[in-house]
């Protein structure tokens, strides 16, 4: 089979063998952005063409079943387990070319739409359910950073909740566009600096909220208390700080493990922030996506 | 005398008579952003160089007094009272052009720099102590909305310690460029959706965050569970009720009251706000900081 992961800015898929097995990938700068609508089959054609045979089923998962991708899959309620995705393929050529669904929170029963809104991911589950597979867990929470955030509640190898944070792309504008911006260096270390990491984390558990302790990232310049350069880890820390003091919860023997998975760099901080929480976490092997549209494939 | 308050991107001044009365305003859109440096008394000169006759001296307040502005008049800590204000001013021609420096809240003492990082205000000096006299308060805490939020506490008509929180600038970014504008209309209505602003105040209110929570004004777009043109006013309650949370205190009759003052339409919303968080306000008159300069220049 083909397996296919199309996001918004990176494309790539491999051929798996009976067993699951990579036997051949290919990746394209080609994420659903850079493709025109219309544009998704010859994309598809030219990079999967040759491996698509007949007999040779594919699935995508991804940003391609988004309303700006390919078509439209539409979500798929939580709580949902693998075979609740395998029954909710949307298929653009009926056995043999398939996009997975992405999930939805729905909002709360009872509630006012905007006093509990819904929730989405797409791409994120089939990552999620190769981890459970690789690290044999029933009952998780996982966090999966990145531009949204995704802390996701697992039992009985069904996805029961999720929230999205939107804590990278917060950062991302605190760093480079806010007024924050005008006292820090253009450019960043690649290493993390870790003493600073880890007091943005650590005020931002003590609670007194991220519009205010991101100010504090301009006056600790305006007063020549920090070097400018190591500002922007401490200002890290504060929204991923931020996000997981939301998140925290009094970590009992009995809670399931948190899994980490995502950019290995990312992985490390959130790791480190979740430690400075009291958190242990477990960490997910990369990749595994490619595993789990394999799993969805036997279960046609 | 000549009272002035110079600003980030405005500039207004008056002549006041000997009780302190505006016998005179000009303004300009001359705020420091559009003064290139060494220009500033040109510009002085240009608008109030009529009325800067010997004997009258003139005290700016504002923006002009920072770093960007035209001379950097050093902060003054807090706890300060006008009186401290009146002795720390920074002149430019002495006993006649002075400036009135800005607020400091100084770190907390034996903590390292980023575990309490100082705070900042510029401007808002004036007008606090303004209200002060205006209202007949010895004891406030008063809330000044903007691009830049100030928390400010008064014990003994003296400021004693305050916050900032970065909510309109956060809010403009969420509105206007994060990936929530994509699903927002070009422009909003004048006029306060009070319903949406509620629910977004209230959802804030909750606590599961301000990351977590601007994502659901994505989704209800999504769903189409709310009308777009509603949004931006649920996401202004979400912001606004965000910076409210980690300031509400339980309000106990002996607490000194909670009085709002800046821009009319900022402070309905502040007070709505506030009020759904159990929260009652005062408001202080517009246009204080004429008075307050008065005041300084009679200490001298």
């Amino acid at each position: 089979m083909i397996a296919i992961d199309w996001g918004t800015s990176s494309l790539r898929g491999a051929r798996l063998d009976t067993k699951g097995r990579v036997l051949d990938e290919r990746q394209a700068e080609r994420g659903i952005l850079s493709v025109a609508p219309g544009g998704f089959q010859t994309v598809f054609e030219s990079l999967f063409g040759d491996w698509w045979t007949p007999g040779t089923p594919c699935l995508m998962a991804g940003m391609v079943g988004s309303r700006q991708g390919w078509q439209e899959a539409p979500y798929c309620p939580c709580p949902a387990g693998l075979n609740d995705l395998a029954g909710a393929l949307h298929w653009l050529v009926p056995g043999r070319l398939a996009m997975v669904p992405g999930l939805c929170q729905p909002n709360t029963p009872g509630a006012e739409a905007w006093a509990a809104p819904p929730d989405v991911m797409r791409g994120e589950e089939v990552q999620i359910f190769g981890a459970l597979e690789a690290l044999h867990l029933q009952d998780a929470t996982l966090v999966l950073p990145g531009t949204h955030s995704k802390w996701v509640q697992v039992r009985g190898e069904r996805i029961t909740s999720f929230r999205t944070h939107m804590s990278g792309e917060c950062y991302q504008w605190l760093r480079h566009q806010s007024l924050l911006s005008r006292t820090l260096p253009d450019t960043d270390a690649t290493a993390l600096d870790t003493e600073a990491f880890t007091h943005g984390v650590q005020r931002a558990l003590q609670g007194r909220g991220l519009l205010h302790n991101a100010f504090g990232t301009r006056t600790l310049a305006l007063f020549d208390q920090v070097p400018a350069q190591r500002l922007s880890h401490y200002l890290s820390g504060l929204v991923i700080g931020e996000e997981i003091r939301h998140e925290a919860r009094s970590t009992a023997p009995t809670d399931p493990p948190v899994v980490l998975m995502g950019a290995p760099a990312l992985v490390e901080r959130y790791r480190l922030a979740l430690s400075l929480a009291h958190i242990p976490t477990l960490q997910a092997p990369a990749q595994l996506g490619y595993r789990a549209l394999w799993r969805l494939q036997q279960l046609q």
